[in-house]
This record gives C-alpha cells, sequence and structure tokens, in this order.
C-alpha cells in the first residue's frame, strides 16, 4: 500500500493530518478554516451521535432545534458572554445578491442591508434564553431539559482538522432548574455521562474536574470539564458542562413563579461535546499503521478477506464468507466481505489497518479444508487460527476484549505520563520536555496561573474532582495550596 | 381544556397556525423568518428522519458532511444555478464584532472584511461538486452515494412555519455517476423511495410526476416531484429528485477516466427534503381538535390516563397501568402513564388529542372490576371497552388500522378534489372555487403555463407518471396535447 503515514514519532502533528486524510476521515474544503467530514468520518460520528443521543434521553433530555442566526444586540445581554463569544464570529449583514455590472457573476446588494446584523451562532445560549422567557411561566414548567444537534461557527485563526475548525458539528444541552442545588446537579449528572461516554464507549480514560475561572465559559460560574491525555502528552478538553447561574436567566428575563407564588430567576446549566470527539479518539489510539477504533464506535467491526489463486477457490471461499456474515449480522455485527478483484488480499489488510476495522478475518483454500480462519486484531495485530466452530464465541470475546484492551492501553500510557511535580523546574521539565500531565500545588491565583502559562505554555486543565486531599506549596508562588491541581499544554 | 383551534371551516390558514403554535411543534423566533422546533415537533422530526436515513442507507448512501458556507463565486459557475439560488440568501461580509465607541455593545469591526463573501449555502451542489472534483478520478469511483442533514438557508420574505421559513432543516442527497443511465435512474429511484416514504410513514398519498421546465430545479435537466393535496384543496410539493446532467460536472470539472481510457465528465443528480414535510405531515390529516398522526411516527402512540376520585383507586389503577405500560413497551410500542394529579382527565383527554396521540386508554375503578380498559382512537375519535385479556391484540390491531385508515381518508378525500377538466372555465372553476387538483391538457409550451398561472395562481404541480395516455386539446390555447398534467394552486 502506497500511502504511507508518517510516523509519530517522526512527526506527530504530520501523522495526525495524514491520519485523517488518508484513512478518509475528512478534508479542508475550499472556505478557509471549514472542513469537509466524508463519509468514513461522518460514520463514525453517527456512532458517537447515537451513542449520546440514547444517554441524553435516558436522562430525561429532549431534542429541539433553534435558529443559526444571533441577533447581534443578544451578546451585549451578558456581558462576561460577550467577552467571550461576540469576538471572531461570521457576521452576516446583507441579504440579497445580485448580477454584477459586467454581467459575469454577482455581488452584494447594497439595497439589501440588515437593520440589524445576524450573528452566525458561535453557542446559543442567548437566542435559546430569549425563547425560554416565553416557555416558562411557573415551576411546573420546570425543569426544562433540552438538547440540541447542530452546527456552529468561530472564527478560528489557526485551525486543524476536527480539532479547531471554523464550523464544527456539536451537541448543546440547555437546561433550567428553579432551584441552584438542581441546576449544579445537572451540570455534574451530564459531566459525568460525557465521561461515562468517554470512557466506555471511546475508550478513552478522562479525568473530571473543574476549570478555574481563568479557563471558565463565558458567563458560566462554574465549569466541568473532562480531560484527555493525546500521546504526545498534550491534553485535551474532550467536554464541558456549564452552572450558568442566574446569568442568562437575568439577561433575557426569565422568571417563574415558585410553589409559594414568589417571582424567581431561573436557574440555568449547559453542556456540549463537539466533532473535536473525533480528534481525541484518532490520537488516543491510532498507530503508525492507521486508526484503531473501539469496536463499539467503529461503522465496521469486522471485514472479511478472501485468500485466493483460482475462480474455483473464490468461489468456495465466497460461500463459506456468506454464511459467516450471515451468522455474525444475526448477533449484531457490522460485517464486510470485500471479494473485490481489483486489489491484492496484502493491500486489502493494510487499508483495512488504515481504517482501524477492529478485527480481520482472512480465509484461504488451506482454511477450509481445515475449517478453521485466520483472526487478526488491529489493536495489538496480532495473529491466529480460529476453528470455524467457535468463530462466534471469539468474535463476541474480541469486541469486548479489544474494547477493554485499548481502554487499559491508553489507561497505562496515562499513568505513565502522570507526574508529581513539587519544585516549578520539575512542572517545566515535565510540560515543556517530556510532556504528559504534571499533578502539582498552586496558590489559588489568576496572576500565577497566567505566569506559569505564559513561561511554559501550560495550563490548569483542570482542579481535578478525585479523594486526593493533600496541602503543600505552590510550585510557583510558594504560598499555601489546598491541593493539587493538572497542568498540562493542551490543545 | 381553553386552548382552541380556529375551526379548519372558518379560516384555515389560522387553524393551521394555531394547530403548529398550540400541539407545542414550532414558533417564530426573534430572528425574522426563522423558527423554532419545540420538542415535540422535534420529535417527529426525529422519526421522520430515521425512517428515511435508513431508507436511504438501504439504497447504498452514506452520509457526510460539508461547510455551510459557499464562496460567492462558486455560484457564478453554473450559469442557470445562479440565476436560481444566490439571490435571496444570507450573506457573511465580516469575521469580527469589537466593542462599540460607547462601549455598551458590539459593532462589526470594518478591519475584519472577509476578501470574498461567503453565502450561507441555500443547497450546497456548488460546495459539493468543488470536493467531488478531488474524490473522483476512475469510473471506480463512481458511483458516489452521499447524503448530507443540514441547516439551509433561503431568504424568504413571506414566511410560515414549517411551510417556507428562511432557515430550514434538510436532506440533500448528491449523487455522481459515470453514465447518463444510471444518473436517471438514481433520480427515479429516489422519488420512489419519498413516495414510498410518504405513503407508509406519513400515510400521505402523493402523485409522482415530472415538473415542466418553467418549474424544474436551476440547474437541473429534469425534476421529478411528489405532490400531495392539502385539506384546504392546495397542493404541496413534498420532495423532489432532480437529474443534473453533466452540468455541475462541466461547472466544476469533474471528469473521471473510463473502463476504456478515456476522460468524461461525470453524470449527477440531487435530492431532497425538508422540514416542509412536517407542515405537510400536519395539513394531511389533522382536524379542529387538533394533530392526527400516523401511528408510524407519533412520538408517543399510546396514552394511558387514570380516572379515579380517592388515592386507593389511583393506586389500585397505576398498578394495572404501570403492567400495561410494561407490556407493550415489550412490544416495541411507545407508551406514557399520565397519573398527574395537577390536571383533571378531561384536560388530558384534550390535550393529548390536540397532540395526535393515536390512541388513549383510560382505566377507572369499575374497569378494575371488570377487568376491561376504555380505548380511544384520535383518527375517527372512536371509543370501546377492550377486556385487558385481549389489549395487546387490540393495540397491534389498532396501530395498523389507524395507520391505514388515516392514508385512506386522505386518499379519499384526494379522489373527492380531483377533477378531470375539459375547458379552460372549467379548469378556472376548480382551481379558483373549489380548490383541488385539475387534470387538464395543456400544449406543452411555457407561455401558455405562464398565463394561466398569471390569470388563475394555478401551476402545473407535474405532469404525472401514470399509464393514462389519453391525447386531447389544450384547454387554454386549443392546441394538441398528449396528455393531461396536473394543476393546482400550491404551497
Amino acid at each position: 500500500m502506497a500511502k504511507e503515514l508518517t510516523p509519530r514519532s517522526e512527526n506527530y502533528s504530520e501523522w495526525y493530518n495524514d491520519l485523517v486524510i488518508k484513512a478518509d476521515l475528512a478534508e479542508n474544503s475550499a472556505v478557509r478554516g471549514c472542513m469537509v467530514i466524508k463519509p468514513y468520518g461522518y460514520a463514525i460520528w453517527e456512532k458517537i451521535q447515537a451513542a449520546l443521543d440514547k444517554m441524553f434521553k435516558d436522562t430525561g433530555h429532549s431534542n429541539a432545534y433553534f435558529p443559526i442566526f444571533i441577533p447581534k444586540s443578544f451578546f451585549s445581554k451578558e456581558a462576561s458572554h460577550v467577552e467571550g463569544f461576540a469576538k471572531e464570529c461570521a457576521i452576516v449583514t446583507h441579504y440579497r445578491l445580485k448580477a454584477s455590472l459586467d454581467g459575469k457573476g454577482v455581488v452584494v446588494d447594497e439595497d439589501a442591508k440588515l437593520e440589524e446584523e445576524l450573528i452566525i451562532r458561535p453557542t446559543s445560549e442567548t437566542i435559546i434564553w430569549d425563547s425560554y422567557r416565553n416557555w416558562i411561566h411557573s415551576y411546573r414548567d420546570l425543569p426544562l431539559l433540552i438538547n440540541q444537534w447542530a452546527n456552529v461557527v468561530r472564527w478560528e485563526m489557526r485551525t486543524r482538522l476536527f480539532l479547531r475548525t471554523a464550523e464544527f458539528l456539536w451537541q448543546e444541552g440547555h437546561t433550567a432548574h428553579a432551584t441552584k442545588e438542581e441546576a449544579i446537579e445537572e451540570t455534574f449528572k451530564m459531566i459525568n455521562v460525557y465521561a461515562d461516554f468517554a470512557r466506555n464507549w471511546m475508550a478513552m480514560p478522562v479525568i473530571t474536574g473543574r476549570k478555574t475561572e481563568n479557563e471558565r465559559f463565558a458567563g458560566a460560574l462554574d465549569t466541568l470539564c473532562i480531560e484527555a491525555l493525546m500521546q504526545d502528552g498534550k491534553a485535551l478538553q474532550s467536554g464541558t458542562s456549564h452552572f450558568l447561574g442566574q446569568n442568562f436567566a437575568k439577561a433575557f428575563d426569565v422568571k417563574f413563579t415558585t410553589k409559594e407564588g414568589a417571582q424567581e430567576y431561573v436557574w440555568a446549566t449547559s453542556w456540549g461535546v463537539s466533532t473535536r470527539l473525533m480528534g481525541a479518539l484518532i490520537m488516543a489510539h491510532s498507530d503508525d499503521n492507521g486508526l484503531v477504533l473501539p469496536p463499539k464506535l467503529a461503522p465496521t467491526q469486522i471485514v472479511i478477506v478472501p485468500i485466493y489463486k483460482k475462480e474455483e477457490e473464490l468461489a468456495a471461499i465466497s460461500e463459506q464468507a456468506d454464511k459467516i456474515v450471515a451468522s455474525l449480522r444475526g448477533k449484531g455485527y457490522s460485517v464486510l466481505y470485500d471479494k473485490r478483484d481489483t486489489h491484492k488480499p496484502g493491500w486489502k489488510f493494510a487499508h483495512y489497518e488504515l481504517k482501524g476495522f477492529p478485527v480481520r478475518i482472512a480465509i484461504g483454500p488451506r482454511d477450509l479444508e481445515n475449517g478453521t480462519v485466520e483472526i487478526a486484531r488491529r489493536d495489538t495485530l496480532a495473529k491466529e487460527i480460529c476453528p470455524m466452530t467457535s468463530l462466534e464465541k471469539k468474535i463476541e470475546f474480541l469486541m469486548s476484549d479489544i474494547q477493554n484492551n485499548i481502554y487499559q492501553k491508553a489507561l497505562k500510557f496515562r499513568k505513565d505520563n502522570t507526574h508529581f511535580v513539587n519544585t516549578y523546574s520539575e512542572l517545566r521539565h515535565i510540560v515543556e520536555e517530556k510532556g504528559g500531565f504534571a499533578y502539582a500545588h498552586w496558590d489559588g491565583t489568576s496572576e500565577t496561573e497566567s505566569k506559569i502559562k505564559e513561561e511554559t505554555k501550560a495550563t490548569i486543565r483542570c482542579i481535578p474532582m478525585d479523594d486526593i486531599v493533600e496541602k503543600g506549596k505552590c510550585v510557583y508562588s510558594g504560598k499555601p495550596s489546598e491541593r493539587r491541581v493538572l497542568f498540562a499544554r493542551a490543545y
């Protein structure tokens, strides 16, 4: 197979770009910063969507859809939100084109200027809370638990496929509650849904924690997050859940009548994950041969490749293969039998390795004689001969074993690259040279955090929500610290 | 129930608006012409999406995602396309806001003007064919069968919820083929998928046909469509499938190497349905009491309402209801047991009628004694007593009978409102006074078609694809006609 990837050890960033392109996941489009998600990449995203959507519905949420446009004035209504979001964004100013004077093209019709410019949503708190004002009157209307699957636009200057693009796909949950406690509970519930999804579907271990004030969502009182470690030692924020207090309720005047008849502002949360998860999934598990996909998210879990020289051999193999396809599909697995005669088995092996199919079954004439097949697993690249009689059981085992093994491997990688550092020079050494997660004491001030970021390019990824209570001294200022926080350079 | 609908007979248009709002399907947003699809409306749309998506995949299509932005110059590349689509559209001209001088808001940063304006996609042929150029090299890359679920924007001046909105949700299939014949076959295949979906899922009879040149998609050589008749006698175009010839391949220079080694332009189709289907679904079946939903698309198919006076009665009823819920859910039906004590049974009955739940089960103390329940069906409003022992069988029957009955009712309505007219005055009488479909002879010219449209506001909905071959004379010009075509006023 000619399509080789740059090895990770040589240039991690190029390896990633190569992989995204060569595995047919996504590509850049003619529009600066906007990607095309190709069918194979989109099929993985659909699996992610389906799993998350079910988790949202199982926790009582419904989907809805709000306009892509936000009137410019809406952004100014919540003071800190405008700071964070109304900067780099796509602005619609006109609503008509007309033929150009030379007759060769079209130009903007200056007569069709909007009275108020519209912003393409970078996130939808404002337009949604403007609607909620009419939906919420009484405590009986609460909680309101809504999610939206949508495209959003943030005019990023430096973009990378999946990780940072001007337009991306995401879901955004927006909930309204009668009490502060209930809203906080929702904020925690949803970050736990994300952590559960990351671990059990993406096979990706994550640290759950709280963002510092510097890193908080614009408009939130508290931002919870899940942070994953990529193979190059950088962190990737994979999902966030925000407790918004009454900020948006006040900005959009959303009050409700309590059971006791009082008028109170509503409490809010919002939470989201995006196609960025695709980047995390790729970087967490893949290797120099290509994608490694957890079986639960692989569009096709099993590929069967015939090994033959003569047409009669293919016919006999196909008869067997068709039976296997039928029986495995009957068990709920997704299976592809690739009997194309336009490509050699070697090409196919490399192709499906590149695409991350979790299991490959090869069948040759000798296998038919012996009543066996050859099974290769993508995660370890190990091969073994399996009797036909125990194939179903073997596949069942492999699906759960590969899912688990990928997770364990990523977990081990994270453990091996997690460091408890006690001095600033140790912290610098880790984040600047070795890479990985560095747990260090911090004095809790934004100044210290900013200084460290400036000097090392590392940020506090989160204040972890674990049980480790250990007081100490800030590695930077020497001032007292209540607990260690998680530092890393990040995507 | 206080929420009454305007009767259809009084004001059909108001009835529709009332229903959309009061059944909580959608509402207008703060952005002119853009709707909010509320959770109940969106749940129906999700059912539509799921059924269609499966049909697309079963016919070999994959989903992908292309940018929402289209460079302005792309529109000029296909001459007739620009005529149709590059007019009323949302135009992004800037990519940054800044604080206003008075510090109170934000203004467009004039320094952040795009070199080339971006158009929010009104449809995606251009951006997609610009990508296809890099995807298609050889006949081996064909056919390329791709679909996209997306939002699109057309700056409509007069908007109505679901039927015509500035932003709407849709799917757009874009396929590429090696031969003209194969592309034409695809165009027909997909209009048949839509017709099948309309009939078997939406319970909506449709006429399949071909658009006249006047009504064709901008850039197509042939447009096929499905046309449904609404209860007010107006037609609603519910889906279209276009044979695009080599127009977009030529505009975007997409060639492939044939088996014989020649270079040829690729053949294209595109096809789409949108949230407009929600409008069709509502108007095809609903009545003065509210929505009537076919069981296959109802978010909740069955609601159970307890009728009681004392708490002990509710407890006994709930025990029975919980069993019914479990058994019906086990059979794959969606069931809601509404035991809220905040609303009376009468309110609940009216509420679920308004929302179009296909079946209502009421259980009172006497039912418990007798081992029965009361079943009401939404389509006929008929009630009957059903023994508990045969409830499952009854529900199974009702789900298919209601689905079928709604279809038959709509089919009968269409038959009763379809007229074969032989003179222009008859045609005018039907389309201007009676309403409904009018089959009339037409001379095949655009002039005649335009004249009739101008004088009667009726358009040729399609040249039907049926077997009726009957020559005659054009009702307008008296010139010879090969066959009757379908006239109606339309949404």
